[in-house]
């Protein structure tokens, strides 16, 4: 296993081709370190310049008396990378990032097997190259140079994240940032000269912050030791794939993007399957069972509970469960039906779904729960709030998140709306609490949740 | 036909049950009429003021002295109904909206089928009762009595939204806003005892304002008179139907909901079929479907271009495509090809996915645009931009949206992230190109533009 563990918690850095001037790579990386509060000791180097925002730089890696660095972050032109590389070498860096592109991805394979010689001669682990790097929100590693102000910065979590692709890695980290979403590790290892996806999901299955592994791949490079990660990898966690290629189409705009051989869809398919992997067909269901999952809570079973608080969205989610391939809606008890019949206004019929009509308040929505909670006959919960509807506030939503601490069944919740839903939604998504605004993505994640779990009580 | 044209274009209203109280739904309505700059004649009937918000309240509305009104709002408790309606019909009102519930939803259907015969006696056309009632935003009749803070306003354009129900309706109504569609109509009609589903549309297939109508519906009363309209409304404009019960689970809760009688959704469905409705199966691609449609471009065939600044975004859409029923990509032609190679740098591979690379900027979008847009072998284009890289921004969004006006071609945009992308989204969609935040949305849009239009042409 290549130490991934140097790259993600350095204790020291070194970022050769810093730079002083805004919008360069190498100044991009060092002011995310200077902003996100990295801890650790931090070198530069530049051969043009003794001082960069008021920090010395050095020549080049081998002047700078240290007892070893930790991580090397590699931002200068392609045919500079290997005299870097080799200095790194003599001066006992343990592991590099190489973001600067220019290697086989242009034809250069070559230059790429040179960089590779060296990392292996001196027990470089090396990410790249042509890659956007890593970013840990709890180490503060962040290699990522992309404008700041484009991208929202994430919270510390659960989720880590792995794309081959740094375009679609940045969206969808921005996408889950946004979202409210915790990361732990997002890592984009471009063309994979040395570290590969095998590395990194060994790394990550062992990795103790990280509850839930999602991934964007074109295509897998070491096929045998990738099948025999599979087998363990998912007893452990939930990993989420999302493969680009399904398509003949798909393969050979693959091969022209990252040359990668996407091979046959069907047979990765087959083994991902197989493996109890989540599949994602798209970047949206990537998003959708990534949250799910980080909720960490495991189904009994398959039968679904719906309190809502608008009648057609509560039809329109339980056609979204009853044509789903394994969930059904459950029954509500006789002690629910009682305890319920006692507490709702007559107009409100005692049901699943159940339609707390739209003058719902946090009350009634803490009533419902509390019986759907303790019911036998309700695995998971679907909670509809529609805040359009006058009883619908942060009182309420705040009520759902503290029941979903109390509660061991997987809830989650379905709003629809724009700014000020948007406003609850990240709200109840930062307390853990998984948010979706369709019945149909509500319905896929629940899906997925409840096929994991189950792979993994007969597996795992 | 019903008489719709008093309710959504009045030249006079009168609120009966306005009320001074703030969050009263009478106060809501009449808040809405001056907030809004609503331009008829307000009267405002409460028996028990005299004055409300500085205007004049009468006790009935026999007692106002005008030559006939065209609407009548009724925002009085369920018994005080009847009396109201036969005030209104000796007064000459034209036309009615009945907000108050109260009636056949809670098991009063005699209470009904009063208010429907003293419509009838009067030839009063009635929406309601138990609805949301109607917006139009360019008459600026608002009967939607929701804290207006909780719903974006939408703005005026071409999408028509019909919904039984209010919750989904005032949900998807606030979602359109939000990301900036333009409303035509929306009408909740709710119990539906007098105006129903087929008045409406028949209204709504000759309403010239409207281009595009979005429907969500739990039953259809009049089946007969459905089809005999479905032949011919879909000849002259799209129409995107959602309907509710489409499983026994569904179908069930559907009828606990509005007392529909949803029957079998596969003969539902294949009567849409056959008559060229679009069909949608979530509230997101009811959202998705309006927007393409608003667009007003008919694709000449079904070959796609793809245009992206993220190679893995134009594999993945590609993959969206290629798995599609209908579509396919396009081949470029020896003129577009050998135009781009004269423009585009060299690391940009001339191929459809077209990727500019990460650092494309405005001007390369425009270069290939124009390729695409004269192309031959391109009938619809997608034009993937990932905010989050360098080179994207307001200058790039505008120059896209200029693109669109100058093609006869459909031309959507997919964009993946959060706060900077979501902004320029909005700016992007407001200038009516449709923009989605998903490969799989963006395949399901092009192919129901496509479908429709070829249904039309051969059959419109």
């Amino acid at each position: 296993m290549k130490e991934l563990k140097y790259i993600l918690k350095p204790k020291s850095v070194v970022i050769v081709g810093a730079s002083r001037i805004p919008g360069k790579v190498g100044h991009i990386i060092l002011q995310n370190y200077i902003n996100d509060g990295y801890s650790g000791k931090i070198y530069l180097v530049n051969r043009n310049e003794e001082e960069i925002l008021g920090m010395r730089s050095y020549s080049r890696v081998t002047d700078i008396k240290a007892d070893g660095i930790d991580l090397a972050v590699i931002a200068v032109p392609a045919e500079a990378v290997p005299g870097v590389l080799e200095d790194c070498g003599k001066a006992e860096v343990k592991s590099a990032v190489v973001v600067s592109g220019g290697f086989a991805e242009i034809g250069k394979q070559e230059l790429q097997d040179e960089i590779v010689r060296i990392a292996k001669k001196y027990k470089i682990a090396m990410i790249g190259p042509n890659c956007l790097g890593v970013m840990d929100p709890r180490s503060r590693v962040n290699t990522l140079f992309l404008p700041s102000y484009k991208l929202a910065k994430p919270e510390i979590g659960g989720i880590s994240f792995v794309a081959q692709s740094g375009a679609v890695g940045s969206t969808v980290l921005d996408l889950m940032a946004g979202e409210g979403f915790g990361i732990s590790k997002f890592i984009s290892y471009g063309n994979a000269a040395d570290i590969d996806e095998v590395d990194i999901l060994e790394y990550l299955m062992e990795d103790e912050e990280t509850k839930v592994i999602a991934m964007y791949i074109e295509g897998i490079k070491r096929g045998k030791d990738f099948i025999e990660l599979g087998k363990r990898i998912t007893k452990k966690k939930p990993v989420i794939i999302l493969k680009a290629g399904r398509t003949e189409a798909g393969a050979t705009a693959a091969h022209s993007h990252t040359a990668a051989l996407a091979g046959s869809y069907e047979a990765h398919e087959a083994v991902f399957r197989q493996f109890g992997f989540t599949i994602a067909n798209d970047i949206s269901e990537l998003l959708y069972y990534s949250k799910i999952f980080a909720s960490e809570a495991a189904p009994a079973g398959s039968r679904i509970g719906i309190i809502t608080n608008g009648g057609g969205a509560g039809v329109l989610t339980t056609d979204a469960i009853a044509s789903s391939r394994h969930m059904l809606l459950g029954e509500l008890s006789e002690k629910s039906k009682s305890e319920l019949k006692k507490v709702m206004p007559p107009l409100v019929n005692i049901a699943n779904p159940l339609d707390l009509a739209g003058d719902a308040d946090d009350r009634r929505y803490r009533d419902a729960l509390t019986s759907m909670a303790s019911d036998q006959g309700i695995d998971m919960i679907i909670v509809i709030i529609l805040f359009q509807t006058p009883g619908a506030d942060s009182r309420l939503a705040a009520e759902v998140v503290a029941m979903k601490e109390k509660t061991s069944k997987p809830m989650v919740v379905l709003s629809i709306g724009s700014e000020y839903t948007e406003m609850h939604k990240m709200m109840m998504e930062r307390s853990g609490l998984p948010v979706y605004d369709s019945p149909r993505a509500v319905a896929l994640s629940l899906e997925a949740l409840y096929s994991y779990y189950k792979y993994k009580a007969r597996f795992g």
